[in-house]
């Protein structure tokens, strides 16, 4: 028998951060709004897929048939290594259709993108009308990484929480609905991971000796995403803080977040801008000739 | 009872363009080298997913690790309208990581396009190392629809088929494996699929008045792929001329010709480029230290 649905986009949007947010307290093991059996999480996250994949359709469609001022769509992820940010593309964006996914991948900037100023790179990327966009990290490793390793001064990095609120401001004006992901682990958590990447030879491309560096900074990137949240998490472009250390549960709260913001924009099917009858008369009438010739040549 | 597996990557070859092809002897309503049920079909579909998500995988590793050549597959998608090639992008590349899949679709060429020759912004969208690159349309439009509708002196086509020759022999050369698809379907399936977005408010925006006029040219078109695929199918870069009237036949052949370029490059994991043992010590020391410091903060 299939379970009922007991998650909603209401649960999932409960991760928000909102003013008096203190990451500390936010256990990465927990799975807010949800005790269910791992049966039941994965029967709620295909549960939707339908209703995702239609709504994504009609919003691509939207794109397509030249309508103005089509929305778009804008999920920013970032967290830890080994937080799950790969697995979250490949899992909810995977039942989407490719076709209507801008996918991004922010690494350590080239030179170039050095020479321009930080969001540069990052409007380069921003996804097309009608589009699902998707940042694997983003501009907040100018306020993350940069702060804990003293990478541009401090004045500067605080100037960027003010930037990166008006960027995303005029984003949310211009028709975007942005959607922040911190998935949020524990080093506990980071530790079972790394340790997978080391005992298993399929995995040792993911490791870096690099990532047990960054590990020892763990408190100063606590604070740097508590400093980040705090500040840029606006009513226009709020973050949510997914508990992570249960992969399953955090993919399904993106996938719910995604859910919200499709059902949000209360798309129409675009309008025929032609006569379905008429072209139908049209449609039988090049099939009658086209027969008749095909026919002939035989 | 799970059915018996019975599609292989040596029947979807069988597609394949060789001297003497002739385009008028293909039933796009055929399916060679499968009779069996439709449920069998789609088990034949999904049978080999993990098979080519590993493979993928390992692809995608070889570039991340930054080992030197890595390959790259290139699946060049053609075909009349409604001929199903989103479907194909979306089951078949629905099935793969899209973090290693780099997809272009090639419309109307812009006015920026136009001011370069018609391989310049092919060249500009190729596939990452490590990367599966998927081409909706491509520098063959520049050889169909040109000969159909007269859009460049017949000179110039006859000259492009050989300067496709010799860019895609550069492209294997330099470690690109070359996957060219035709879609080939009858008029028939294409007026069912168009009536099919004429009578669905949900598909009205598929449809352009123009694709009735388009159809009108059918013969033309025939012809113009019969030109193209005989003169381009070469050895290192083949065309698969795929009956697409039967849509799941059509996307299992595409998974398999896929399947069977990842298989033949024989891929190895990436070896690690540190020492596991050393670095398992680190990651425990690294916990030990941790824990540590977050028990005193509390």
């Amino acid at each position: 028998m299939v379970p009922m649905a007991n998650f909603s986009v209401e649960d999932a949007r409960a991760t928000q951060v909102t003013p008096g947010f203190q990451l500390a307290d936010i256990d990465p093991a927990a799975t807010p709004n949800f005790s269910d059996s791992k049966k039941k999480l994965l029967h709620e996250f295909t549960e939707i897929d339908d209703e995702l994949t239609d709504l994504q359709e009609m919003l691509y469609a939207n794109a397509r048939a030249g309508l103005p001022h089509t929305p778009r769509i804008l999920l920013v992820l970032q967290g830890m290594d080994t937080s799950g940010k790969g697995g979250v593309i490949r899992h909810v964006m995977g039942t989407l259709d490719p076709q209507g996914v801008d996918l991004a991948a922010f690494g350590v900037p080239t030179e170039q993108e050095r020479q321009h100023d930080f969001l540069w790179r990052i409007k380069k990327a921003l996804p097309r009308a009608g589009r699902i966009g998707v940042f694997d990290r983003s501009h907040y490793e100018d306020v993350l990484v940069h702060r804990v390793h003293g990478l541009s001064p401090l004045p500067v990095i605080e100037q960027r929480y003010g930037q990166i609120v008006e960027f995303e401001q005029e984003l949310v004006d211009s028709g975007t609905t942005i959607i922040k992901v911190m998935l949020h682990i524990s080093p506990e958590f980071q530790a079972e991971n790394l340790r997978e990447r080391l005992e298993r030879k399929d995995k040792y491309w993911k490791y870096n000796p690099g990532d047990i560096d960054e590990r020892l900074h763990w408190e100063e990137y606590q604070q740097a995403y508590q400093i980040a949240l705090e500040r840029t998490s606006t009513a226009s472009a709020p973050w949510y803080c997914v508990p992570s250390d249960n992969k399953p549960y955090a993919r399904m709260v993106v996938k719910y977040l995604l859910l919200g913001a499709l059902r949000d924009l209360q798309l129409q099917w675009p309008p025929a801008d032609f006569d379905p009858a008429v072209e139908l008369a049209r449609l039988e009438a090049s099939q009658q000739q086209l027969q008749q010739r095909l026919t002939q040549q035989q």
